[in-house]
């Protein structure tokens, strides 16, 4: 195969980034025809369909190679023209792309880009993680690095432990009363309304089981937001495990109580990111692994 | 066409809505080959395929409308054994599907749920609304009501006007003296650092064309998670526009600035819902609209 072509490399991921050829357009400031013609450049180089035209448009089998090529040589490209111009030359701002999942990116997460030493010069393009999505984000090049409770590494990242989330049991006093007079047991969990926050969320039926020592199929209520869900317990809709970071003020306020003092389920997490010596990659690195070394167990 | 098995409409509901014929027949308490013959049997009585085997399973063009009629006939079905049995009799709790955007999830919306009367009886399955997810789900009988931005009433459903939720422009103190010495204006909005949920989210852009009177195109960071959009903002990240429910404590606290006076961003709300007579939906609607009118504009 002959070299491939970095204008068509880089349209490539603008399409799937932007996930259509006329937002591609406008971010790369062509014709949406020029990105058309260079999609069907590389396709015919390729030999392969590398783009599944829909809404948003998406990566087939053989463009997520290609894909992560993109990825990879736009970052260190970048860095090397911010090495070359010095850093204060303008001009295109490196975009370090992390999939995060809901509880970090709504506690901790954020501290650790403001610790970025050269921050002025990046653009975050942050997505909330939805487990099953992580790998995939991270093999096809959307994203350079994860925080994940996915321990095994993708192929071609390396896999770090940040530590873990502690979540504890919480529900409103009156909540708490009316629903486990005799404490936080089987019998009463059976039937009293859970909250969960989405399908892939699993931490409240693994605390269940470790507290009661078998399963239980409570009546679940799906809240996919992390504000909206400790909302929904303030309000006495149901129970639910926080990580101790938000439930510490509802703690503290007497909104909330530990439904299970002394108990708690601890869920490790993991900072996956692409095998590739660049500067920015390295730096988030250190600056991830600090503040989780300072707000995980 | 011969009557349709209500017994494979419900299996063909549960599929899509766990993802998988494996956790259908967990929920549905039989075995995944009694699933995947109940499907078969559906696809053969209608002659199309009805479900992707994919993970997850979704509905194809054929199965949309028939999953539609499942929900459709689960709630009504499961109002009429409530009103049968009496309220406190137990047995299956009526399942609410309700999609909503990132903030009002975040904000106002957890306490119209909060208020409806018969609410033990209920499971809430929210979802964080993707605008252009919300038309689908309504469609395809995913969820039965919507809190969105659009306006255009879904076929089928009945649009009714919620109010606005207000935005302000915030930053910290430091980024405001830092990057708008001179005030909020268009040279200092083309190079700052700006915030943006998503690539759906508009709000930003909306508002800059409003107040500077043409479009720009800043540095954008994507923090899509409500709760780390306001820290990043506090951390000094970047500006970016957060609804006045949740700016109120940072701007009273004198974390934050508001980076234009007397300017915001109106985004007008709909609640979109099946047109349907049932009582859970029209005591949701009753709350919905109650507490949307103490919060929005």
């Amino acid at each position: 195969m002959d070299g491939l072509d970095s204008a068509q490399l880089r349209t490539l991921a603008a399409v799937v980034a932007e996930g259509s050829f006329d937002a591609a357009a406008r971010l790369l400031h062509v014709t949406p025809s020029a990105v058309s013609q260079r999609i069907k450049a590389l396709e015919e180089t390729v030999g392969q369909v590398l783009v599944r035209r829909a809404r948003p448009c998406v990566a087939t089998d053989a463009g997520r190679p290609l894909l992560r090529l993109a990825g990879q040589l736009a970052l260190l490209e970048r860095e090397a023209l911010a090495d070359a111009r010095g850093p204060l030359a303008g001009g295109g701002r490196t975009r370090v792309a992390v999939v995060v999942n809901a509880d970090s990116l709504a506690t901790w997460f954020p501290a650790a880009l403001a610790r970025l030493p050269q921050r002025a010069g990046l653009s975050f393009d942050l997505r909330q993680d939805d487990q099953d999505h992580t790998a995939e984000l991270l093999r096809d090049g959307s994203v350079t690095a994860a925080v994940t409770a996915q321990r095994e590494a993708v192929q071609g990242c390396r896999v770090l432990r940040l530590g873990a989330m502690r979540y504890r049991a919480l529900a409103t006093p009156e909540f708490a009363a009316s629903h486990f007079p005799a404490g936080f047991a089987a019998a009463a969990l059976a039937s009293t309304p859970l909250l969960v926050f989405d399908r892939k969320d699993r931490v409240q039926h693994r605390f269940i089981r470790a507290v009661v020592g078998r399963p239980l199929d409570p009546p679940v209520n799906y809240v996919p937001s992390v504000p909206a869900f400790s909302e929904a317990i303030r309000l006495g809709l149901g129970w639910g495990l926080v990580p101790e970071q938000i439930a510490q003020a509802d703690l503290t306020a007497g909104r909330c109580v530990d439904l299970a003092p002394g108990r708690h389920l601890d869920a490790p997490l993991y900072w996956q990111h692409w095998r590739l010596e660049s500067d920015v990659l390295n730096a988030l690195t250190v600056a991830v692994r600090a503040v989780a070394a300072e707000t995980l167990r």
